[in-house]
């Protein structure tokens, strides 16, 4: 990847605190916003990114030129309406998109690379809420995220229980399973194992783990889509040729396709982010935030929640959505619940999908 | 891995023709066999391994000292019972356990590597069926394979019908699905990625590709077990330690379990093989050999077949068993099935398992 051109970025008063109990000077967050905040202050709505996610939910990106990655959602007449409601976007403290990450000059004037610290969910949460003091947001009209965009609106919930008036949660999880654990495990010994990694110190350097964080994304991929889709959009067709050509290449489409996938994720993402934010789901469990129960997280909320599944997604199932549903109804807050069906399994929530659009237009009403 | 003693090799009097139009000139085929087979010739069991199990079924690995990858099935008294059966077991081609494989010196005195040519389920079929001609074993009492082995015991039971009796299939499948490919692509990816990989030639290097096999072995450890599986058996304890450690050590359980299985695989194994034996695996598709039709490949078939399911398989889920016995019941074949019930997803078939057990046994019987 190349350098970055930043968007607006505010740098954090103070010192920012982590849950390791180091804390991050001199932090940056970079966001994106859209529409205008109304003079009360009281029409802020905080998207929330995922794993590889960035501020730029409804603009093009800066390095690929794609539109942004949620512009099918939010914009002007759009499910998050921007005629109405201001939209706020920012990168995620550890990433790589113009927030304080591993690639960000530590005080010593040299990338943090791996001297930067392990950190957690709420501590991304906790860069947003800075964020939103400087912007004067006392409370958001709603905090909506998807995947681990849904873990920070959860432990924006938790942990700053004022802060939102709404919590829309879609395709996410409260705890990141053996099973999520391990895949990204894989992810993280595949860019390690790249000898151009060198224990992080690459920047500046002629070669990057670009391989490595390659086949991580390519094993992050497989997760992220459900097999009746994969099936539906490859199945066993070959690539560019009619009969198998008995070699190495990508011979099979969905075989082009994740390469295309690993490949294409290597112009934009840095791979010590990889790492450091892939550890931040790992540890991600509310429940052991809160006594180890997850209710004691959301006990006298007075937010209304919304939690949104996927029938096909395999990677966060509905099943851990309830779980969620479950420790809200326990502890007495306002939630809606709903399984959508889509074939498209964990990656349905970028995807087109009316009925999305509508549950997430109604609860923003 | 290190250079690997031989059992039992047998040279095939013919170079063996591949389905890519190549042959394998000069090809050994190493196996084990167990108990005594009967005058008659008839009570021969071949058992198929699977991707990178290997000719010791029943007896201790040359190089781990570890039991036979299947004693618990296989031995006087078992149910693929020695005292009853002569049972074989050969390493497949394309392997690294003393059949002809990448590791293999070619023609030229040299390692083949990547010169090796690509092979096929069926070919290995193939060269399994030259070990039967040269022991003189016309119709064997049973094959059996789970996984791979059920892959290979459906080939032989499609392509040479009269040479099995009773063919018994166990978690496996006709075809590979675009989300086996993808798993698959993965590992050879990471392999290919390791600079040590060196387009297949370090035999006789100081490195060999460890890094990219144990990442590719990880990725596809995952596949073998359920996510409850994996929650029952890890859930999100740490490893060694009572508190988060804010570090990349593997500090859950589950992640230094995949390390491990990574690791170990590597002393074993042949980064190359895994190339040529993955893609092997996804070339299969019993139909398309059959001009697009499953019930074709079994026309006829005189054999009695066993179909075998685990419910918590997700890499070979039912629904792929249940189309081979589909498929066998349009045949008009002899088909019994069972889904059988275990919390350890693929690598149920390896794991103690009473029903199994009886399944099995019941069949030979």
């Amino acid at each position: 990847m190349n350098s970055v051109p930043l968007s607006k970025a505010y740098a954090l008063p103070h010192p920012l605190p982590l849950d390791s109990g180091q804390v991050l000077e001199a932090c940056q967050i970079a966001y994106e916003t859209y529409g205008t905040l109304a003079p009360g202050k009281d029409n802020a709505v905080l998207v929330c990114h995922a794993l590889t996610g960035d501020q730029y939910v409804a603009s093009p990106h800066p390095i690929t030129g794609k539109p942004g990655w949620w512009e099918r959602m939010v914009g002007p007449g759009k499910p998050i309406d921007t005629t109405r409601h201001f939209v706020i976007c920012a990168n995620v403290i550890g990433s790589c998109m113009g927030s304080t990450g591993p690639m960000s000059l530590a005080p010593d004037g040299k990338p943090y690379a791996m001297r930067f610290p392990v950190i957690t969910i709420r501590d991304m949460v906790r860069g947003l809420v800075g964020l939103l003091d400087g912007l004067g947001i006392a409370r958001l009209h709603a905090v909506v995220g998807g995947s681990m965009g849904g873990m920070q609106a959860l432990s924006l919930a938790a942990n700053w229980p004022t802060r939102a008036a709404r919590v829309l949660v879609i395709a996410s999880t409260a705890r990141h399973s053996a099973q999520n654990i391990a895949f990204h495990e894989v992810g993280r010994q595949a860019i390690m194992a790249d000898p151009a990694w060198n224990g992080g110190d690459y920047y500046g350097a002629s070669a990057r783990p670009d391989n490595g964080l390659a086949v991580a994304r390519m094993a992050a991929h497989i997760t992220y889509l459900s097999e009746a889709g994969l099936t539906e959009k490859f199945g066993r067709r070959l690539q560019d040729r009619a009969e198998k050509g008995f070699g190495f290449d990508a011979e099979f489409q969905v075989e082009s396709y994740l390469r295309y996938q690993g490949s294409g994720f290597t112009r934009r993402f840095d791979a010590n982010s990889y790492l450091y934010i892939t550890r931040a789901m790992d540890y991600f469990d509310l429940a052991e935030e809160h006594g180890g129960r997850l209710a004691n997280a959301f006990a006298g909320t007075p937010a209304r929640f919304c939690i949104v599944s996927f029938d096909t997604d395999w990677l966060y199932p509905t099943a851990e959505s309830r779980h969620i549903v479950h420790a809200l109804n326990a502890a007495g807050a306002k939630v809606s619940f709903v399984e959508l069906s889509a074939p498209h399994g964990h990656d349905s929530f970028l995807l087109e999908h009316d009925q999305l659009d509508r549950v997430v237009q109604g609860f923003l009403a």
